[in-house]
C-alpha cells in the first residue's frame, strides 16, 4: 500500500489537477493554500451562471456544505449532476450533519447524486448512516472507531469510498478497508482542517482512479505533512502554517518513511 | 476582580461553549481558530433555513455587521429573536457604525432586541450613542477614553453591557466600569482584532452568567494573549498565529501575573 | 524612477488611503492584512443597500471578481459607476478571465466602465485582449512578456494602465513601458497572492495620481516585500505571514537598495 500511496503521490506533483472547491467561507484560503502547497490548483466558484462551466474545465470536485444556505445549495447540486454527466470525481463534506434538520435535507439531496466519496468526522459518518445522531455542530463527539460499521453500510448504499477521519482515519470501500495513525492531535484546534483533507481528497482523485487509493494516499499525506509541522509548532496557529510548508516541502522518501497504514 | 477573571478563564476551558457567529467573511477564518485555541467550539451558519435551529443548541451568539446584506440582515434578526426568546446571551458587534446609513439602520433595528453586550471600537461607540457621528470606514478615530460617557448612556438605555475596545479597554454595565491595559498596538494592524474579541466575549458569555464579569474576563484574556504573543513576533503577520499559540497555551498563572484591570 | 517610487510609498504612509475591495471570499483576509501591515485602511462592503455610500467615503476602489455571483457583480456595477461619477481611482482585478462565459460576459460589462488600472497575470490580460483564449482556471499558463503587446492593445484601446505580473511584472500606459524582476517564484504558491497586489495597486491609486507611477509602486513594494519574506521562509505558510511583517517593517531605504526596476 505504502508504494501506491508514494506513486499517487507522484502523479499528482506531476499533473497538478484543478480543483473546484463550492466549500464554505470560513477555510476557503486554507483549503486554496493547501492544495497550492501540495502542487494542486485550487478554483473557487460557485455561480449558477457559471459553475456548470467550471466542472468541465477541472479534474475534480469537491462539495463542503460548512456554510451552506438556499443559493448555494442550488449550485452545488448543479455542480455535482454536471460532475456526474461527465464521469468526474466528486467528494462530499457533509459539515455538522445532524445539527439542523437544514443540512439533514441537504444531505438527503445531495446523496442522491451519489458522491465518489464521502469524508467527515465519526459523528457526521454515524450522522449520514442514522439521521438520529444529533451532532454536537461541527466537532466531534465520536472516537473515529465507532462510525466504521456506519461506513461501511454508507459505501455500499451509495457506492461509494467513505473516509471517517479523527485520531486515527478509516477508509472503506465495499468491503475493504484501510486506517491510519498518522497526524497529531493538536491538528483539531485549527479550523478547517477536515475541509482541507477533502479538498486534498479531491486532488488525489483528480489523479487517481482508484478512489479508494486517492482517498487513502491523501488522508496518508495530510497525516504526515501534520505530523512534520505539529514538531515545529507552539500552538494551532504555527500549526497551521508549517502544515503549508511541510506540503510544499514533502518528498516521497520521508512520506515512505513516516506512513503507518494498515490495509 | 482578578481572581474571578481566572474562574471564568477556568470554567471556559472545562464547559468548552458553543458559540454561534453570524459575522463577517474576512474574519471568519480568525475568529473560529481564536476560538478553538481559546477551548471553545466555533459555529458558522447563516441560513434562514437553520439559523433558529443552530440558536438552540449553542450557549451564546455573536452578530458582526461587517460584510452585511439583506440577507445576512435577515438571517441576524432571525438568530437574535430565537436567542432572546430562549434566554441566550447575544453579543453584537457593530463593525463600521456611522459608516453608512444602511449600517445605522440595520443597527438601529438590532438595538431594538437588546443585544446582552456591545463591543466596539470608541468611533462605534460614540456612533451608536449619537447618530450624528460620520467614522471613518472600520477604524476608529477616537481614544477610547472619549467614548465612557457614551458607553454608559447606551448600557443604560438598552440595559445591556458596553465595551469599548482600544489602547485601553473600557467595560460598562449600569454604574459600574472596569478597565484593562493590557494589549499592543500593533493588534491593530491585524484584521479582525475587533471581531476576534467579540467572538471571544461570546465564549465567555456562554459560560458566565455575570455578562459584565464575563466580558472583563474576555478582553483580560485576549489582552494578555496579544502580549504574550507581540513580545514573540517581528510584525502583524507573525503576531496573528503566535496569538492563537498564546491563546493555546495560556495558563491561570500567568493570565493572573499579567493582568493590568481596574474596577 | 526609483526616486519617485519611495516618494510615492512615504506619502501612502503618511496619508493612509481608505481603500474599499469587493474581492472574493478565499482572499478578504489576506488583502486587508496586507494593506494594513503596509499602512492604508481597508474597508470591505458589498451590499447594494450601502456600496455607493461606501465608495464616497474612500480613495480608491478594487474590483475583484474571483468568486462572483449575480448578486455581487451588480454590486460591483454600482460601485465602479460611482467612483467613475466621484473621478475616484478604480482597480479591476480579472480573475479567472478566459474560464467561463459568465467571467468573459462581466468583464466586458465592467469594461465598459473603463477602470483606472487593469492588473493581471498574462493569461488574463491575454484573455482581456482577445476573448478566444481559454485560460487554465486562476492560474496563469503564459510568461508574462507574452502578453506585453496586449496590454499595450488593451491600455489604449480602455485609455487605462495595464498590469502584468508574474516573474517579472510589466506596466503599461498609452506608450511607456515599465518592468521589475523583483518577489520570488515561492509567492505564488500562496493563494491571492495577485489579488493582494491589486489591492495594493489600489492603495497607490488612493495617494497618487499619475497612475503609471501608482501601479509601479505598487508592484515594486511588493516584490521587495515579497523577496524579504522569502528568505526569512521555507515554504509558502511561513512566506504568507513574513510578507506582512516585511510590508509592515520596510523603509524607504531598502525598498531603494532593493528595486530591480527599468522603464
Amino acid at each position: 500500500m505504502k508504494e501506491s500511496i508514494n506513486q499517487s503521490f507522484k502523479t499528482l506533483r506531476e499533473k497538478s489537477p484543478l480543483v473546484q472547491s463550492i466549500t464554505n467561507y470560513v477555510v476557503m484560503n486554507n483549503t486554496a493554500n493547501a492544495l497550492l502547497s501540495l502542487g494542486a490548483s485550487p478554483i473557487m466558484a460557485h455561480a449558477k451562471s457559471e459553475v456548470m462551466d467550471m466542472v468541465s474545465i477541472v479534474n475534480a470536485l469537491v462539495i463542503n456544505i460548512g456554510t451552506l444556505d438556499e443559493y448555494w445549495v442550488e449550485s452545488m447540486l448543479m455542480a455535482v449532476e454536471k460532475a456526474n454527466q461527465l464521469g468526474k470525481p466528486w467528494v462530499l463534506d457533509p459539515v455538522g450533519a445532524g445539527a439542523t434538520r437544514y443540512r439533514n435535507e441537504t444531505i438527503s439531496e445531495l446523496l442522491k447524486h451519489k458522491p465518489s466519496i464521502i469524508r467527515g468526522n465519526a459523528s457526521e459518518i454515524l450522522s449520514l448512516a442514522d439521521v438520529n445522531i444529533q451532532s454536537r455542530g461541527v466537532d466531534s463527539s465520536h472516537g473515529s472507531e465507532e462510525a466504521i460499521q456506519a461506513a461501511f453500510s454508507l459505501s455500499k448504499e451509495i457506492g461509494c469510498v467513505v473516509c471517517i477521519s479523527g485520531e486515527k482515519d478509516y477508509i472503506v470501500e465495499g468491503d475493504k478497508l484501510s486506517s491510519l495513525a498518522n497526524g497529531n492531535a493538536m491538528m483539531a484546534k485549527v479550523t478547517g482542517m477536515g475541509c482541507t483533507a477533502s479538498a486534498i481528497v479531491g486532488a488525489f482523485a483528480g489523479v487517481e482512479n482508484d478512489l479508494f487509493l486517492a482517498t487513502t494516499s491523501a488522508m496518508a499525506v495530510l497525516g504526515v505533512a501534520g505530523e512534520i509541522a505539529a514538531e515545529k509548532s507552539k500552538g494551532p496557529g504555527t500549526l497551521q502554517l508549517h502544515l503549508y510548508d511541510a506540503l510544499y516541502n514533502l518528498d516521497g522518501e520521508e512520506l515512505m518513511e513516516r506512513i503507518k497504514v494498515e490495509s
